[in-house]
């Protein structure tokens, strides 16, 4: 508490970010890192612009990384707006898109930085309950009363659970006076991207990052894809904020990940069959394993409290993820899918705890 | 317009930054970025950390980082806010601690994205006119009447007049109940800093960057030094926005770069030459130039439309920068310092253009 401080200081509590310890032959299963190196031709991208080159700013517009995303998803460069990471891209959307005087949405259980968000900018939010399964329904969703916008992720998170296209298309046009964000940082593990929709729905936002899909959280880079009139609020923004978010070997980098689409195939498969793997083993061991779509599961162990369970495992080197809010998941861990080795250390973690 | 848009966005008008344009040969003197290339020592700290470790999230404190800034000052770690370029140090500066009912005073001549700050977070600005030498005085800041903040360069720009920091320090005595900005994005080129202020005034915040200091505008990274209860608020609203804005890569490469003090010697001296004899040479061809304590000179040619020389100088392949408003400098241009070589080109275009 300080004189100085502007109001809206007083009310935040931040968003806290996964543990990132340094702790030798640590398993780190927490944060939903990728956990296969970056495409090389991502490093030799890098790599060729460490140089003379930084001395100069980059190109505040990122040009030639709008125009990879526009590659890789066959959608306009108008219709892309970029930024340091999917959080930035997500602060700049509530700001210039969400703040209205009708309540936003987004579901209970659901990423923790949309109330942070919501309380930056003086968004008053409305929460909707997950159905009893732990999915997010759209009929929910329209039966919670005007609203000046929604925002959920698909798959959500910590749920892992994927909403289909057709069930966000309902959404959109049942939803046409408020903006659409479905948050796919997890989208390519399984679920269906809502990015071929943007053409048909002028209120739809798609928001996207290189972290978990392309192996690059250490790099920082998001996008959103969306009609450009969404877009020319984004940039409004951002170009009212920073207007170089994005530094040149972040550029260079994406744009290379982005366009070595081998490596996203092999990376998404392998990541996929364990986590196919992982879920089956977990279930073998008696817990419930919700339905995933992401590089991460949501599981409880009937008869064990969660946080002990972190706890034990922590013990093991083998590091999770508890929520204690809302009380309904505060009986799951969320792990991330690692390698198959570290699968097999969770796995060998689990059976030395729970015997 | 959209429907879509919250309501502060129709209001922006969102900064506009020096080109970057893509031209061979060309001499760039147009945003200020320092002509020699940054460390060997940052380079080879960004390509060690180009590898796998990109597939995980960097630090969100940047502990790194501000251990290095702490260094390089002589200030306690406490003291040190880090972020994506001053520009979003700037915007989180003006949203945690520039927001008050009473407005915020910065000069007339000045940073040109102080207003746009100012209109993105609802803050009302008064304008405190410069003197007739384009001195920012302190005695004019003093009877302004009441603020909620105080923010300006030093040096200014893009006057590139510097405050002693005995003004500052007298500022500060007479304004205890607001806090009081000083933006150094240029003081590495002969301001004297306010740092050694910080332990004594708890209002006072210390703006920096890399970007012209230590020639690595292209990697995006700024910083902050104050007492720990202004740096609270500023690493409230960061992690209520983005918990990770500096990549591992930036990390790395300004740790290095910031440890690497010959380099910055050496560097420094060289610039700080070549502008003594670039203003040495526009004053014997007739040119008003400012006293520059900056890496940039603010030039008029008596007789002559700063625009079209501007105009006429690219012609030749030089780039400099022109601001219309407000109209007391428009008969100014801002010219960067170059290396040696670039400044013998805009001499040689310059005796072209004027003969």
């Amino acid at each position: 508490m300080s004189r100085f401080w502007s109001e809206v200081v007083h009310g935040l509590t931040p968003y806290v970010p996964g543990e990132q310890p340094r702790i030798e032959g640590l398993v780190k299963l927490n944060t939903n890192e990728c956990p296969y190196p970056p495409s090389d031709a991502a490093l030799h991208a890098i790599a060729a612009a460490t140089g003379e080159g930084l001395r100069l700013y980059p190109d505040p517009e990122a040009r030639a990384l709008k125009e990879a995303i526009a590659r890789h998803h066959g959608v306009p460069v108008s219709h892309v707006f970029v930024g340091n990471g999917s959080d930035e891209v997500l602060a700049h959307t509530f700001h210039a898109l969400l703040r209205h005087p009708a309540p936003l949405l987004y579901p209970d259980v659901s990423y923790s930085f949309y109330p942070v968000y919501a309380k930056l900018y003086g968004i008053t939010p409305r929460e909707v309950p997950l159905a009893d399964d732990f999915s997010l329904r759209v009929d929910d969703l329209l039966a919670a009363g005007p609203n000046g916008g929604i925002i959920f992720p698909n798959p959500n998170a910590p749920t892992g659970i994927a909403m289909p296209r057709a069930e966000v298309e309902r959404l959109l046009r049942a939803n046409m006076a408020s903006v659409v964000v479905v948050d796919e940082a997890y989208a390519e593990y399984g679920a269906e991207s809502a990015i071929p929709l943007v053409a048909q729905h002028e209120q739809l936002l798609v928001v996207r990052t290189l972290s978990k899909s392309h192996a690059l959280a250490g790099l920082r880079v998001g996008y959103a894809i969306g009609q450009p009139a969404l877009i020319e609020a984004l940039t409004r923004v951002k170009d009212s904020f920073n207007s170089y978010p994005l530094d040149r070997l972040a550029i260079a980098g994406s744009v290379a990940a982005l366009d070595d689409a081998d490596w996203l195939a092999r990376t998404r498969e392998r990541v996929i069959a364990t986590r196919e793997r992982m879920s089956a083993a977990l279930r073998e061991r008696g817990a419930t394993v919700l339905p995933s779509a992401a590089n991460f599961i949501f599981a409880s162990f009937p008869g064990r409290d969660a946080a002990a369970l972190l706890a034990a495992l922590r013990e093991h080197k083998v590091l999770v993820r508890h929520f204690k809010r809302p009380t309904r998941i505060a009986p799951f861990l969320r792990i991330s899918v690692g390698t198959d080795a570290e699968t097999d250390a969770l796995i060998f973690a689990l059976d030395a705890i729970l015997r």
